[in-house]
């Protein structure tokens, strides 16, 4: 891993231009061009001097506006952080969309929640010529990116915010939505509301327990320890989590689920409770209209997240000068039955 | 797309060897090997020769198994039909950890069911060095494959078979599936049964509309046409056919529902139904146990299609001499009470 960070870093730190591809060669620069871009009007000679000049120096082709513009087979890259999770299929999908309508290809790969995977894999798709980057990121330090920025890969950041250097990023209010959802359940009278997220480093499942405690200080309501668990999504850490909460002193009377993942196993354990107790998820839920009662959701709209996302590095690709910005987009909730559920006690 | 697949192809028809790195450098093939694989102890001279000689002769490193036994950051793709279809969720997941169990790179692209896009993207992907692809096809042809294969991209077809070339094959028993649910739904007393499926040039939606019909042919029940749908998966379509079904003469008792996406659809139909009409699906839902009735299904294993379908793949890139294989899983009837209504009537 760092052997490769290293070996990218270098190549790109000094890196080699048309001209000096040109000089080398012997050629002039509309000879390089025609070679690099396949073009013909070259002899199989000249082209052989250019191919060993490209390889001696290292050059890669990067302008990637203008192969775009020419219509080749250009490509971008989307980095997501679980293949499994259905919130990013219609994100991906969207990206996709997108990138076709632009005459590019999209190649994917999972970072699968783990930070030095992901910058593995971002490197390797620069090594393999995209021209621009969609990253859902794992880890909270994105200045390994710097070089391939500079080297002109577009990028842009989905879902989550990138750490410590300055670039696009599209995220859904999740601080806000959370803060709706938790309020709707106290304006039903419930006052004992546990929140179940995922890990507290990652930035969604913090803002979102933020926008929990937001909600319960504004309605005056103490917060207790028990009532908060973050961790993993997988299902038996979240049934432990909701189990705790159910039972002993205080048991809480309604569960804020932090993302769909998390609701789909709350829902499960509710289902065998014995009292009824209110659910608000964050993220929408396919079937959750057709459940009984309805699983009321925070719901975002992750093509939009994607879509945004997409076009935005494209508009970077196309040259256009852009200062970073951060582009927030609303949640909206959705009521179904299991979030108007009244307190059981 | 013509001129990426001829230029791919010429390519490889001529592949370049170390050897030949060797002799066009005047150097040993292990000075070769020692570049090629960033071992130290060449001169940054003998180096820039031995480049300049694999930029003219265009050799491409592609002895797999040895990249992957070093633990370098060696990589595999993976073809999907569609990013937004969970089913394929399980499935990539499983390709990536065992891809991550060998030190390898997973990239993945959707072909969004376009043989041309699946070409172009498996070409890409083969362009940008993977040293294997599992592949979900959506076309029929894959003799564009050939010069890639013969070049020593391992290669494994999964969840429909490869067209035209010998290939590993890891799919589902899409017909013995599809008929144990028609069968089951006779057993429970309906013989107007509807089949919705996708488009009928998908393998595995022609396999499971044979299944239905086995079924109904085996229980000496005619067929009538309009019992029969097959087409594109998204919601309107699903929808008529299903209405179209359960209106005018003979109407249908019960309906099965030839994937995951079809019949997310034929539920919410159902759902707005006076008369209860019974339901099985092929694929299971998430969900689907919590909904009222249960939703009988015809399960895969998507993991285990696609943890088989990886680890033939590793077997391909360690070197085993393998003669091309068809995998078939079994699925599972898992009845949740949708496929055990009575005929209505």
């Amino acid at each position: 891993m760092d052997r490769t960070a290293r070996r990218t870093e270098s190549r790109y730190g000094n890196r080699p231009t048309m001209k000096d591809v040109a000089a080398r060669a012997g050629v002039g620069l509309k000879t390089v061009s025609r070679v690099v871009n396949g073009e013909p009007g070259v002899t199989p000679d000249t082209e052989r001097r250019v191919q060993e000049a490209i390889a001696a120096l290292g050059f890669r082709r990067n302008d990637s506006a203008r192969v775009l513009r020419k219509g080749r087979t250009a490509s971008i890259g989307l980095v997501l952080e679980d293949l499994a999770d259905p919130f990013y299929g219609p994100l991906s999908r969207a990206v996709e969309e997108v990138a076709r309508a632009h005459g590019a290809l999209l190649i994917n790969g999972s970072s699968a929640e783990d930070p030095e995977r992901e910058q593995e894999l971002v490197l390797a798709l620069c090594a393999r010529r995209v021209d621009g980057l969609v990253v859902i990121p794992a880890g909270d330090d994105h200045r390994y990116l710097e070089p391939e920025i500079a080297a002109g890969v577009a990028t842009v950041f989905v879902d989550r915010p990138a750490g410590r250097i300055d670039a696009d990023v599209v995220l859904s209010d999740s601080f806000g939505g959370a803060r709706d959802g938790v309020a709707h359940l106290i304006a039903g009278g419930h006052r004992r509301i546990g929140f179940i997220g995922d890990q507290p480093r990652i930035h969604t499942a913090a803002e979102r327990l933020r926008g929990y405690r937001a909600a319960m200080e504004d309605a005056g309501i103490p917060v207790a320890d028990r009532w908060m668990s973050l961790g993993v999504t997988d299902p038996e850490r979240v049934r432990r989590a909701a189990e705790e909460m159910l039972t002993g002193p205080d048991p809480v009377t309604a569960i804020f689920a932090g993302n769909n993942r998390v609701t789909v196993t709350v829902i499960r354990v509710l289902a065998e409770q014995r009292r009824s107790v209110a659910l608000v998820g964050f993220d929408d839920i396919e079937l959750g209209d057709l459940l009984s009662p309805g699983v009321t959701v925070v719901a975002q709209d992750a093509a939009q997240l994607g879509r945004t996302a997409a076009e935005r590095l494209f508009r970077q690709l196309d040259g256009a000068t852009l200062l970073p910005e951060r582009i927030e987009l609303p949640t909206r909730l959705i009521r179904r039955g299991s979030g108007e559920l009244p307190p059981a006690d």
